[in-house]
């Protein structure tokens, strides 16, 4: 353990007993070292520096290549160069503060949140989260079925432990699910949550009901546990009934308990529809500049540069662009509107099919509809997609044995209708063989 | 284990036993599963194709937003909207072929390599590398002074140990430094070795006799234990004296012994001068489509996957708008001259420095200078570095006890002999404090 290290584990401490707890091994050991984008931090504005292995100009200006850098001729000059060349490693600081505002949006300014640090996509958050709060045996709740992926980012990975309890319960969802998970463990034990809301691959965002069940569930947990609750925020706001909030349950579930830390992951990915540009965001529950703040990021920071370097210049100016154009908001909801129009058509479409093939679970939100097989089928979900690949030219996803999931955030929405009926049609097929 | 990883792994024991022994408990255990990316894969060119949550029109079009768009209107329609969307976990296929090509140039059609695949930078390749043959224990061997990093993404990230020798005996470049890092380790012990050259902090590369005798001392470890070399070619061509090879040591490795398994990490940052980019690469010694390729393909695409997704699409396009523009080599070529240019009188100005306050490491190539203090400089690096940001406005990075970097890729030419001059004079009133 480095003097760093010890140091930032001291402050988290001192911020949040059950935080430090909740630290994995290796987030125990981790922070930023003082090499060189330590030095080259404290060298910035000097007359001569000689710190970074870029090359320049001398004057911070990038020696680009003409035939690379044309594809950057949409940019200013000066954003062109940043996009060129190292990022900090916790991001360039006008995203980040402008990526504050964004999430922040209808929020109070007393609701402490730190300054997010930007990440290489969704999933490099959620990573890190996973380097930081997982490790050998570490439990991690989620709702059945999930996005398969959090298995290899948590267990595969680091070696935590997926517990899993069913997302729907007679056909609606389970607002306990993480309490369900977590039922057998023993009292003290820490443990993750992974609260992924819009949904994937449900599609459904909770009702203000819901929503105070799911809090006092995971505050129930954290009577018993130091719990982190991992916001995955991929689909935040795209939410498609006019009753349904769509505001992260992160803000909801700050000072919910002294042993419950919400994690706020999210990302350009989907809210800016930018999914080549792999922009995404970690923030934690305080205060920029608090002392927690810095020792996590410091934390973070180090596996950032151990992993990768330094995340993405070039989409972070990107997204910069898009968000200093006062135009983002209203063309967020323009492509929400898109996703909603569509939404209709295939709810429309579901509420026709026969239940004892297909058996549609709730969705008012997201990128997807989850379809359980009815009765009659026999064969697997992954039978049906094969079925539906190889005899009605159509590609959909399958999870686990028995669901499959709609991505109609891109099939058309006058394709959705035929997409359900040749979903109906191949599951009767593969059903009664 | 699942089926997939335990079919990954005897395809790597058939073509290579030395290469599994080589594989750490996570590169094992991992292999690309069989879930979203995998089925949507399968769906392409579909005519409904549901399976990603990438929004959509429906036809393969981004749903863009304009003011985000707007920034990438240097790059053609098509490129614009791949710029957008997610690229394939691997990388987009003609920057696979394209970089292959690049890599090749000079080489023998009959040299095996494989298809590389694409990371988010070069150090994110290292860390794959690192997951892939590190772990709890693991000998890497390096030499010292080494890149800071190295011990952030092989030893605090996956509990491997640095083994190092010093990169210079007598003033020169010791070409056994590998030899000696692990000639206590016991025989049969796999272990990892990492030849950077050009290397980063020293701006060395071997003339061809020391590159003989690298290889041999290479070849002799192989002898007693697996080995894998990781040959980090960031810095590859710039090379600055006409006598000194340029091409990459992982060709003259391949075949060097049955349990010696080069492995090349390379990228467009340093290589194209594309720092904000994030465009790297990882390639295995082994055909295209091999069994083994394949295996190592499904192996890190499950690592990358699981760690941030895919990678970066908007950068790759702009790499891949560069290297088809046919004007690559020859800008790459301007860009080595003007570091040339600055190498030339860096190391001019280098030759006058009092030996007493400053001995400089031969260089002869890459982004770096290497000096150690001298006999008559008591205080550390750092406090040189510290004095020379405070007094002499001037920026440089500390490495260990006595060693400085001078950057000299972000320096003008000009203001060069002024830095060595307040380096000197630096070294001088630390020194005699």
């Amino acid at each position: 353990m480095t003097d760093l290290a010890q140091a930032a584990n001291d402050a988290i401490r001192s911020a949040s007993p059950a935080l430090y707890d909740l630290l994995s091994p290796l987030g125990r050991r981790v922070a930023f070292p003082p090499d060189i984008p330590f030095q080259a931090a404290e060298a910035r504005g000097r007359e001569l520096n000689g710190t970074i292995g870029q090359i320049t100009d001398g004057r911070g200006g990038a020696v680009a290549l003409p035939s690379l850098v044309s594809a950057l001729d949409g940019l200013p000059p000066e954003r062109r160069n940043r996009a060129l060349l190292y990022s900090p490693v916790e991001g360039l600081p006008e995203l980040r503060a402008a990526w504050r505002a964004w999430q922040r949006r209808g929020q109070s300014a007393a609701r402490p949140s730190s300054l997010p640090l930007v990440t290489v996509g969704l999933t490099h958050g959620l990573a890190l989260a996973a380097d930081l709060f997982g490790g050998e045996g570490r439990a991690v709740a989620v709702p059945s079925p999930f996005w398969g992926n959090y298995r290899q980012t948590f267990a595969t990975r680091t070696g935590a432990r997926m517990l899993s309890s069913p997302a729907y319960r007679n056909g609606r969802f389970d607002p306990l699910f993480a309490v369900r998970a977590l039922a057998d463990e023993p009292d003290g034990e820490p443990a993750v949550a992974i609260l992924n809301l819009p949904s994937n691959p449900g599609g459904y965002s909770p009702t203000p009901e819901e929503r105070g069940e799911i809090r006092a569930g995971l505050v129930r947990i954290a009577e018993r546990r130091p719990l982190v609750v991992l916001c995955d925020d991929a689909y935040a706001g795209l939410v498609f009934e006019p009753d349904i909030p769509r505001h992260s349950m992160f803000w909801d579930l700050l000072d919910a308990h002294p042993s419950l830390l919400p994690v706020k992951i999210d990302g350009a990915t989907k809210e800016l529809s930018f999914f080549g540009g792999r922009v995404g965001f970690l923030t934690f529950p305080f205060e920029p500049e608090s002392a927690a703040a810095r020792a996590l990021e410091s934390k973070v920071k180090c596996l950032v540069r151990a992993g990768l370097g330094s995340p993405v210049a070039t989409s972070q100016v990107v997204v910069l662009a898009a968000l200093e154009s006062g135009r983002a908001e209203a063309e967020v909801e323009e492509a929400r509107q898109l996703l909603e129009a569509r939404y209709r058509v295939l709810r429309e479409a579901l509420d026709g099919v026969d239940r004892d093939l297909l058996q549609p679970r709730p969705f008012n939100s997201g990128c997807f509809a989850l379809i359980e097989l009815g009765p009659a089928v026999v064969a697997s979900a992954d039978a049906l997609r094969r079925h539906l690949l190889e005899r009605h030219d159509t590609g959909l996803t399958s999870i686990g044995e028995r669901h499959v999931r709609i991505a109609f955030c891109s099939v058309e929405q006058r394709a959705l209708p035929e997409l359900v009926r040749r979903l109906e049609v191949g599951a009767s097929e593969v059903g009664s063989s």
